[in-house]
């Protein structure tokens, strides 16, 4: 059995979720799974001087052009929320106070689903309780244990470098971007 | 006869090095012909708040890897260069200085093989005469007409929201990076 491959995204970044409606079929086709690692790229910019794309001029135009124009390429629904960014720390905490790793998956790609297709501010807790709760799922985002696991999590994938969403890490590889998505795939067919 | 596709880069620019190496048979496919357009990443980089990314703690690391790895990916001939980055300044206006649009072309796909493949330091004007000199071209790096035009294509570029390199501009449409390749070449038989 070859090892998972590790899947770290923020749950507001765009190109996370275009990466999550494609990362586990890629995977399959090779006979992997995947391990969903959610981040806060807040944190990760503190590390590398980043902003969000939305706030940096010129480039920040150009990103809410191309987010729409990749998901057409791929054909992924896709619409632009509003508010954006928002903080997903709630997300995150859910995400982790989870012990299933097939609740955990099942939660996240809901939550990118409600954030990017339906216009639900996953920023908000409430939404996001009511959001598991319609997956039958009751995660904790208050005790300090989900908090200091969640502190945990994030500060690890740090410490891996990953500065980005989503970036994606093969047997020790990283790719950073969907735009990775081929070299990921011919990576899991043989190292380059 | 369909307009010519802007081909904005700067001679530094790893991504711009690759992308410069297929550009013009991308353009050819669809009967198109290329306007090369070198800048300077360090003007856009104080419009934006960018830096160059060997600087970045992490995504540097990352972006040298990321360089090579995409290089073989795409059988493209590369060798990490130093001095990196260098000012592309005496590069750009020695490009500008010429008349003739073959020639610039000619010249530009020299200097960025003389610095990414055979480590030759194109930040010194010197090296930028020589290799020009050796194509039977001579341009000038020192009148204050070039010195002016070269500040007013690199203003024009960033007036155009040219923040990064490669910045690809085909009907109105901006696509920024080496890896938005495959949804230029859709856009080039028709918009999506």
């Amino acid at each position: 059995m070859k090892a998972p491959i590790d899947f770290y995204f923020d749950f507001s970044s765009p190109y996370g979720y275009l990466a999550s409606t494609k990362i586990d079929a890629l995977a399959a086709k090779h006979g992997r799974s995947v391990t969903w690692r959610p981040m806060l790229l807040g944190v990760a910019f503190k590390a590398t001087g980043g902003a969000p794309l939305p706030s940096i001029p010129l480039k920040g135009e150009y990103a809410k052009r191309d987010f729409l124009r990749s998901a057409r390429f791929y054909g992924i629904p896709y619409k632009q929320p509003d508010p954006f960014p928002v903080s997903t720390v709630a997300a995150c905490r859910a995400f982790y106070s989870l012990s299933q790793t097939d609740d955990r998956a099942k939660l996240a790609r809901r939550l990118f689903t409600a954030y990017f297709v339906e216009g639900i501010n996953i920023g908000e807790s409430p939404n996001v309780l009511k959001i598991a709760g319609a997956l039958g799922l009751e995660p904790d985002i208050e005790s300090q244990a989900v908090k200091d696991g969640t502190r945990a999590e994030v500060e690890a994938a740090l410490a891996k470098g990953v500065f980005g969403s989503p970036y994606i890490i093969v047997d020790g590889e990283p790719f950073w971007g969907f735009d990775r998505f081929e070299q990921i795939d011919r990576w899991l067919r043989e190292p380059f």
